[in-house]
């Protein structure tokens, strides 16, 4: 019952590969891969952020619908944008990955490059994890640290009502791209590289660290969340945790463009995936941080709940559905 | 493709039934659970320890044979045995936990009884994770974030030739235990429950967090690991990092009592999972640190490999084998 480190060599190989590219320890981290522990130096008068997310076969990807860079890169993506939604810097990445004997190695490198190939992007580096002998499937675990100023941690709880919510770029890209997925029948996979071209968002994430450290830098932000579960369950969090409520109007909601046509207003409002930050500010916001378009969709309210305006400007509640449901009410 | 988060207000209530017991948040968690990441303080003039570690079904453990308490409370000791193989003082942990539709409610409430007996008992706040279906069997992967002061991280790179080798605890005990598990024939759990009373380092593992910080406050230890892969694989381990070989002799390593006798040469030589420290000194060490047992076992030796010096005073080369390698062997 001890760990079968099948993967561990090659993995360590291609961390020192990631080494030459620049981005072997960074000036934080000053022990990395190697030991029991990683050492890491955190700045002076800065706080440490921790953040984990599972990435796992059959229930965030499937091998036979996502190529294995994009599993990589969506894995650190994750982790990324939850230290974005806090206005914090990432410092260091820890991966876990477990991976049964009927994966390819090939699988795993190509997993790897993707997921480092983001880390060069960010100059994170991995720091160490562990691996493992998985006995079915994939499972990964992306463990991102950073940091950010002491007190300034930008949380879910500080919205206020009668402010003006935000969100980055495009929603419902990812979404779009899922549910046309899951029209294609088997020897999908081949349409999938075709219609990927179409959505960047789900084929391409990008977290927005740029655009939470320049908020939190500027104290124009009172709360902010990373769009990972849906607009509207992500919305409901940040209207929870700061008794809060909130008017959306679904004109403003800037939809992803997906092949010809804009995502759907469904998918906008309860897809996932699209690693977006959505948050809430007194002040007036530049519509474009860091080279990345944002929008106001909406305020908060002292009157707790969401509701949503139409284009016909009724308003009507605004449920936190998540995909899942959304997913299984289309079905049924 | 989202998380199906069935476990999650569980993981949730359970963590804040753990604040009623006195460990919460603690003064290093200023943000725990609820929020894109949790936000803790290092202590000034402090680094920063990571470590990660996988526990995952058919590989760690098994359901049949394993109690749920039981594997909770290794599942952490892994992690914690990382952080006192550095010297370390851990601050905080966080647990991801995949569990599959099949898994009872009880067994994740019991595996985190397990989990959070051991986390009360070195006053280490569950500060965050994440929940997710697995699509078969139960995967944790467990990260501990730890501190000790500025560029006093005790490393496996230190040993110098002409320095004395220690072991705390016994060794053997938990292999012993497993080997006994698998002579045992289906309806083995019964003997298990009866068998676990002989061999408590298998069935209430003790992380050495006491010892680790005493040796490195002390400044009397110059490399360290635990012993979690066996005694001959983590020898291996500080010999490669710290370019030194080493001399063990049979005699002097402690032994754990396994039932009426004790534990076989072979299997605390090669056995794992003991989460006992091994550490180097060129100082005298006391016989006994922190209420535990501590026993010089050999030297390190300028010319390069491990050996073991048998009770006829004859030396024999010192393979690393790890316990998967010493049972495979066994059975064929």
């Amino acid at each position: 019952m001890i760990d079968v480190p099948l993967s561990e060599k090659k993995l360590i190989q291609q961390i020192r590969r990631s080494a030459r590219r620049g981005i072997d320890k960074g000036k934080s981290v000053t022990t990395g891969i190697g030991d029991d522990c990683a050492v890491l130096r955190v700045p002076p008068g800065h706080e440490l952020l921790v953040t984990t997310d599972f990435t796992i076969e059959n229930v965030h990807f499937r091998r036979d619908w996502h190529r294995p860079e994009l599993v990589g890169r969506r894995c650190l993506t994750r982790g990324l944008s939850d230290i974005a939604a806090m206005g914090g810097e990432p410092l260091a990445a820890f991966l876990s990955l477990a991976v049964s004997s009927d994966v390819p190695q090939k699988w795993v490198d190509r997993f790897l490059k993707g997921l480092l190939d983001l880390a060069v992007e960010f100059k994170v580096p991995l720091a160490g994890g562990d691996t493992a002998q998985s006995p079915a499937g994939i499972q990964a675990d992306i463990v991102v640290v950073g940091s950010v100023p002491k007190g300034r941690a930008v949380l879910r709880s500080g919205a206020k009502a009668g402010e003006q919510i935000y969100v980055t770029g495009e929603l419902g890209g990812s979404a779009a791209a899922m549910a046309r997925l899951m029209e294609l029948k088997p020897g999908g996979a081949e349409s999938f590289r075709r219609f990927s071209r179409f959505s960047s968002r789900h084929s391409h994430p990008q977290p927005r660290v740029a655009v939470g450290r320049w908020l939190r830098h500027r104290g124009v932000v009172s709360a902010m969340i990373d769009l990972s579960d849906g607009l509207s369950t992500d919305l409901d969090h940040i209207c929870q945790e700061s008794h809060v409520g909130a008017e959306i109007e679904a004109e403003a909601i800037p939809r992803a463009q997906v092949g010809k046509r804009p995502a759907a207003l469904e998918l906008a409002l309860h897809g996932g995936d699209d690693y977006e930050l959505l948050f809430t500010s007194a002040a007036a916001v530049p519509s474009r941080i860091a080279g990345v378009r944002v929008t106001r969709i909406g305020r908060t309210t002292k009157s707790a709940g969401m509701r949503l305006i139409g284009v016909d400007g009724k308003a009507r509640a605004l449920e936190a559905l998540g995909w899942e449901h959304f997913r299984r009410n289309q079905e049924s």
